[in-house]
């Protein structure tokens, strides 16, 4: 069997552990840095798969929890995968679902075996472990799958995670890391597993754990348990820590993260890949990411603003539409508002990533991160009224 | 000052009264029979102007109602019309705002002058007569207004509409009508205005109203006060009655009509424009307009139905995607589910005015109607499951 993941690095920033990548996947190639736009339930909500195509979309992510209790298995199956059922020929990369079934609190149940939980849909009685995950992606048939681990909290209850829990919770997610690439490699999806570093906010635990997933034998590898609810100085402080040490030759992917900001820090820390739901769900509540700043479109100052959102951006949106349009379409609550509002969002963090990777083909990338944080606090020009 | 409104017969159906003819706008021309999407608040729900034109809508409508009231008219000034507003180059129609003013029922006063209501945003008095609304038309800029008139109400709380009642209030809009031409004029807009025929469910009162109409020197004619409650039998015989006596030279233009059946019918009766917003309302709602029949996606026969909505249509939606996947996303109330329902939906209204318009091409109208009904009645397959 051909290894189903190729990663090549095609350039390195001479000034911080960043580069410019190549990830070859089943169903295609991506440049990395990527962010990769959620797709919850099998559509990135508001956007056609067309509409992805346009705004340059390479990887997308499905979640492997949502799609198994709707439509359930059986429904993708009938369409030979995720990818027919919703009409993406590009790669795509599903989360393992733990991190929402263990979200489910006082639902669920854990055990070294796996975790018992009632449907939030039906309440039907259900069983999630490292095998099932796996067998549940390889039905979705993602090019990248991810191992089953346990997200480690930050706090519960308002208690912060103690060194011990950390340990013992990221001690288990090493025991399920080998069910999972075992049941796995049983499977012959021909599609790749990445594994996933956790130790919460303890710098020796995280080594720990990057040195053992490491070597488990993943085809790429994640840092998980960031962005669950950390103080920003703490969620730096272990990307800093973390990001650096990963293998070099793997590709590495932060999960769930960020604001256009993250994505830069990450991107310095040698991080390839991202995903995170915060551009396709701000849009919806009007709220954008634009070059020059955010910009919440319901402020009345947009009102009668006849500007696009973002002169530089070249997305339908802005190519289209005025400020003031979509201001309008937001406070009228029209489906359109999202889906536009959507297509600017991703447009604008795939661009982002775009020209991080044309700034790292001509090194210079420390030079595109310092004009990025000037125009991003330079801010949007206030509304017209 | 050049005529704004062309019209042209282009063929004849040599069995019935329908026809084949081009109206030319001063965004465009519009070959007819043609149907117009409903675009409520400057926008047709869920659909970007892209996908419209794509769907091969020629012509939307907009309600001169609501968009008075948000975003307003200034903010439309600024825009110099609805069209850079939101973003559709082709032509226009807007409604009078009459129809939406008048179902406000105990909110509104009418006299002779005009109408006084509370708005239903915020509370503020406002009042709207034939001038006012054909200033907000001036200012909406579309290719055609339509004349502000009283549409007539089928009952009124229970109790149909006497003969008395209709006359009194097709004479108010004939005098409305004659102050609307009046203002309109005074604008020199560019654009077209319509004259709309009233007389509620009374023959004679249908054409003494069309024969005034008629002679006020409006570049186009309507039938209003159908669709407006009254039982099918009702519809069919004014409508049987009235279109085959509307000036021949002049479009004829059926207001807020209907189903497929209902739009075939017009036709034969030599109706050239028909809105409606059944099939973008019906398509939120996972209700499927198709040649064979109309399909509602929730039915649980299509959880796993891998086959597209309808095999012989050549929309977006169709070529993509399964039943299966839109009963999905009805199911999960995923905002997709309504763009690609909409797609499908605008696309069969619009084929099938295609299908029409080369049918009397051809001059073989008749057998497309046997073959329209026969498929209609065939109906869609049921589900899989
Ligand atoms: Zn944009
Ligand atoms: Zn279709």
């Amino acid at each position: 069997m051909t290894k189903p993941v190729h990663f090549n690095i095609l350039a390195r920033d001479s000034a911080s552990p960043a580069r410019l990548g190549q990830l070859d996947l089943p169903h295609g190639s991506v440049q990395t840095p990527i962010f990769m736009p959620v797709g919850t339930y099998g559509t990135v909500k508001a956007m056609t798969p067309r509409d992805l195509h346009e705004a340059k979309a390479q990887i997308i992510l499905g979640n492997t929890f949502h799609l198994w209790l709707r439509p359930g298995l059986d429904v993708v199956k009938k369409h030979g995968g995720l990818h027919r059922f919703m009409g993406w020929d590009k790669p795509i990369l599903t989360d393992s679902g733990g991190f929402q079934v263990f979200s489910l609190g006082a639902l669920r149940k854990i055990s070294e075996e796996g975790v018992t939980f009632a449907s939030p849909i039906n309440g039907d009685k259900l069983f999630m472990s490292p095998e099932v995950s796996m067998e549940i992606q390889a039905v979705l048939n993602s090019d990248i799958a991810m191992q089953f681990d346990e997200c480690t909290p930050y706090e519960v209850k308002g208690q912060a995670t103690s060194e011990k829990t950390a340990r013992a919770s990221l001690e288990m997610s090493l025991r399920w890391g080998d069910r999972s690439l075992k049941r796995f490699r049983e499977l012959e999806t021909g599609n790749g597993l990445f594994g996933i570093v956790q130790g919460g906010m303890f710098e020796n635990l995280r080594e720990f754990s990057l040195d053992a997933v490491s070597q488990q034998g993943f085809d790429g590898i994640a840092i998980g348990g960031l962005s669950v609810g950390e103080p920003k100085p703490e969620f730096e402080r272990i990307l800093n820590f973390t990001a650096p040490k990963l293998p070099e030759h793997m590709p590495h992917y932060l999960m769930g993260v960020g604001t256009p900001e993250d994505l830069m820090l990450g991107v310095s820390l040698g991080i390839d890949m991202f995903d995170c739901v915060m551009p396709t769900r701000n849009a919806r509540n009007g709220w954008l990411f634009t070059r020059f700043g955010d910009l919440k479109l319901r402020n009345s100052g947009y009102k009668d603003d006849d500007r696009p959102v973002d002169p530089t951006c070249s997305c339908y949106t802005c190519k289209n539409f005025t400020r003031s349009y979509l201001n309008h379409l937001q406070k009228a609550n029209e489906i359109l508002g999202s889906q536009l509002n959507t297509i600017h969002n991703l447009s604008y963090y795939l661009q982002l990533m775009e020209e991080v990777r044309e700034s790292l083909a001509k090194d210079r990338f420390s030079a595109y991160r310092e004009e990025f944080h000037r125009n991003r606090q330079r801010g949007v020009e206030p509304g017209q009224d």
